[in-house]
Parts: structure tokens; sequence; C-alpha cells
């Protein structure tokens, strides 16, 4: 695997294999990676002929509040996990590669980068949308590029971004990969205490009770859905809810009133309990309308 | 030539092209294209393989207030010039082509886009980084891409989107091309009434005049520099004075004071004359000390 912690080189480097035409995945982490990011890079791995991972905390999507400095970096284990996983190439830049003095520019995402966690985390999406343009063009435009599905509006962001920008990247969104108990990894669980950990268990429960409550009993009542969410999620004494929401995953709209097939619905939760926010979230598709129909009875 | 009005098709062909390795020179326009235009294009044709020349009225970079629909669209007579100028390729495309229903996407150059022209025009420079970040997409980052200095501040913003979001593209700057009169080629210049065409010329003199002042008289005096400059557009009663300006090249913030050799100053103006906003500027360079010094006796 080879190391790259300056662009030049890399693009350099990269444009030669390109000239052989060969396929490029790229997977973008901020590190301390999880066995969420090593799914992507295995996809990647399976799908193209060289595989790029960049490991760079971005400064640009850290409120001045937030833990850009306590986020965890370990970055000799990321390196041993990616050589594990046969990456080929690992970028990890400085900041001040990244964004040297008198940095100026910065991609917008309107509307989209408002809604949900955009709401509580002003600039955050700006700071995302920017990287992953910058990540994308020092790649010189990988054939494909990895993002979870866990960070489902950092997804539609760049899908978003890809489309209106032009970008020629295929954008291959990845499932969200849980712990056994139901808890969607994630490299702020590191800041749980274990007591924590449990209580954030609650999350994932009323994700999986929401998507239950439509899919089995054919609630269609968005109230009722959201209160259950709610119910579970506060006896879980969260140290703040950010938000619990159902909203249209294409548009992160609030859905409101009736839900009606066929129709995808996004259920977005974020929570803190300490020092970690925590996001999850799970896409139903109502569109099983037998399935519907043959409980709507046994509801009545 | 082969004319392109959809992105797909065009972005397709050119991936074949670059497979082969094939330079790239870019010429992004809005059509109505005049010798300044042409001058790109020519040193595009000398310096790469194939020439690619966009042509679009770019919607996001014009103020409601402005002048969107009246600018001159003779696309027959552009088709016709790229021919005889041994364009490769002509990507054409039409409004919704760019800027689809649901589009989000901005790129903002801070700063760089507030200065001169931006205090005027709120959004151009947004709009201008915009279409020019899709259209080096769209070509798939070309070799070269060609700029006029007459847009000086756009020059500028351009650059700096090209190094900070990391497009490995070769930007160059080319010089303005002037009539034997003086004024600077523009599509804008057909707004103009042959009357107000000859009071136009006092831009370009008013340039020329601080450059003498400058360079020949060895003035350092910004204040004496602008009121000359300022007293000679006033003769010619313009319509509007949008700025008449001694900048720092680089930042395009105001120098004041004394000009100290070694230093480059931009001299920048926008003027209205009737329907047209005409802009110019001319880059003055203060390092031949010599003859400065030569020069400063004759004056005292």
């Amino acid at each position: 695997m080879k190391v790259f912690k300056k662009i030049s080189p890399l693009q350099k480097y990269l444009q030669e294999l390109r000239k052989k035409n060969k396929t490029i995945g790229f997977v973008p982490t901020m590190g301390a990676l999880h066995e969420g990011h090593l799914s992507l890079i295995r996809r990647a791995r399976e799908e193209n002929d060289i595989v790029v991972v960049s490991i760079f905390v971005n400064p640009k999507q850290f409120g001045p509040s937030e833990d850009y400095l306590r986020y965890p970096r370990p970055f000799n284990r990321d390196k041993k996990l990616c050589i594990e996983n046969k990456v080929d190439i690992l970028f990890a830049p400085p900041v001040e590669e990244m964004y040297p003095e008198g940095y100026l520019t910065y991609v917008d995402v309107e509307n989209l980068s408002e809604k949900l966690c955009g709401k509580f985390r002003k600039g955050h999406f700006r700071g995302v949308a920017t990287v992953v343009c910058k990540l994308f063009n020092i790649v010189g435009a990988p054939t494909r590029a990895y993002f979870g599905k866990k960070d489902f509006q950092q997804l539609q962001i760049i899908r978003r971004m890809v489309r209106d920008l032009n970008f020629q990247i295929d954008v291959v969104p990845c499932e969200t990969v849980r712990d056994v108990d139901g808890l969607a990894l994630s490299s702020r669980n590191t800041y749980l205490t274990p007591e924590e950990r449990t209580r954030a268990l609650s999350i994932s429960k009323a994700l999986f009770e929401a998507k239950r409550l439509i899919v089995e009993e054919g609630v269609r009542d968005v109230k009722k859905i959201l209160t259950r969410m709610k119910n579970i999620i506060k006896k879980s004494s969260p140290t703040k809810i950010d938000y619990i929401k159902l909203v249209d995953p294409e548009t992160l709209d609030d859905i409101k009133g009736e839900l009606a097939a066929p129709m995808s619905v996004l259920l977005a939760v974020a929570v803190w309990y300490g020092k970690a926010r925590l996001i999850d979230n799970i896409l139903v598709s109502i569109n099983d309308r037998e399935k519907i129909v043959s409980k709507v009875p046994r509801k009545a």
C-alpha cells in the first residue's frame, strides 16, 4: 500500500493509473475505521482495479464547540486495517495541505444542508460538500465513491452535489453496519461509557419498532409512529434529543398526516448520550400493498 | 466540428479522447464571440490536441434586473466563427440541461467575490464559479482553460477556485483585446449607441493615462492617480460610475496612500454608458526602479 500525505504526488500517481484505464474506487473517511468503513473498502475492492482510501479529519465540518480536537485519530491502527483490506493507496493529508493559507472556496448544497442535522450543526454540510469536492478532484474523479447510509443526509447531499456539478462519478450507497445488539457503528461510539452505550440501544430499538409499526401493523398515522419512537428514546434518559423525525428521503422534508403507499420514508434520529451525539436512520418502503391490506383487518 | 447540446454524450465523447491521452484546451464563453474570444480560441488551438468551446448564457450570473434576456445570442454566427477557427467541439446546452429542476449546488469563492463588481452584482461571481466548476467537470477536467484578463476579477476567482478545489487544470490568462481606438472588446459593446461608444473611450484613456502617470512620471500618490482617472471619465458624462479603483491584483483590496516598488497594481473601472455596463482594467508593474528614478527629477 502506498501512503500519500501530499496532494501533488498523489495526483501524478493516479494520473498514470488513469492512463492505463484502471477503474478507481474511492472511500473517503475521517479515520477511526470500524466495520462500517471496512464494508465500504471491501466493496470498493470487489468493484474496482484500484482502491483509494482517504483519512482526513476535516476541520471545516466541525462547529467551534464540537469534537474536532478529541475526534479519535488512531492512525497506525487505521493504516494496518487498510493494508489488511488490500487498499492500494492511502491518502492522509495534514490540514495545511488541504486548506493552505488564503483558502476561500466552499461548496453549498442548499436546502438539503439546512434540514435535520443541518439545523443543529451550522456549516457542517458545507464543510462536507467542500472537502468531498476537493477529494474527488484530488483523486481525479474516481470511477466510484462509497458512502455509508448511516450518514443518510450526507449521502443525499453528496449525490445532489455529484449530479448538480456534473462529476462523472458513480456514488455507491452502502448499508449501515450494526453491532450485534443493534447499535449503528460510529467512530463516536468510543465516547460512550458502558452505561451510556446500553442506553443508546434505544435509538435502534425505536427505529426498528417504528418500522414494525409501519410494515407489520400497517400504521399510517405519522404522529402515532413518532410518539412511539419518542417514548422509547425518552425512556433511556438521553442527555439531549436533537430530532426524531419521519421525512421524505429525497427532500428530507417532514412527512405529515398519513403515510400513503407507494412511498419511501426515512426514520431519522439524532440523540446525545453524555458527550456522544449519535445519529441513526432506517429507510422504510411502503409498497407492499397486499401485506398491508392483509394486516389491516387484524388491527381493527 | 461536433456540436453537443447535451452533457452526457459530450462527456462520453471526451472520455474516449482522454483515453487516447489527447490534451484538451477549453474556452468557456457566453457566445456573441468577438476578437477577444477568438484570441483565446486560437491560443487553445496552438497549445492543445483538442479545442472545446462552450457557449452558454448562464442565468445564475445575472441579477434579476440585469441584461440576461437581452444579452446577444447570435448562435449561427458564433458557430461559423468556431468552425473558421478550427474548434473541434462546440458545447451549447439549453438552460434546463445545465440547471435541471431541483438544482441546489453552488460554489462560492469568498472574499474575492464581494470586491469590485461583486459589490454591484450580488451573486454574480457565485454564478460564475458554479457554472465554471460544472463546465470543468463536464469537459472532464480539461488540460488547459483560457480566460481573458478583461474580466480580471473573474480570472482571479477562477484561479482561486481551481487551486482551492484541486482541479488539475492549467488556467491560462490571456491579454485583453482592444479596438484600434482603445475600447476593450466586450459582447456588451453592442448595447452602445455610436455617441455612447465615443464617450466610452474615456475608460481606456483613463487607464492608460494612469499607467503613464505611474510608469513614466513616477507618481506614487494613489489619490492623485485616482483623481486623474475620475476626471477623465467624468468628462465623458457616464450614465453611472460603479467604481474607479486601484487595487492589489491578488486580494483585490484597495491600495491606499503611496505605491512602493516592487509591486503590481490593478487599475480597474466599471462605468455605465446608457444601458451598457462596461468594465476594463490594466495591470501595472512597478519594478523598473531605474526608469522611475530617472523620471523623478523631470517632475520636480
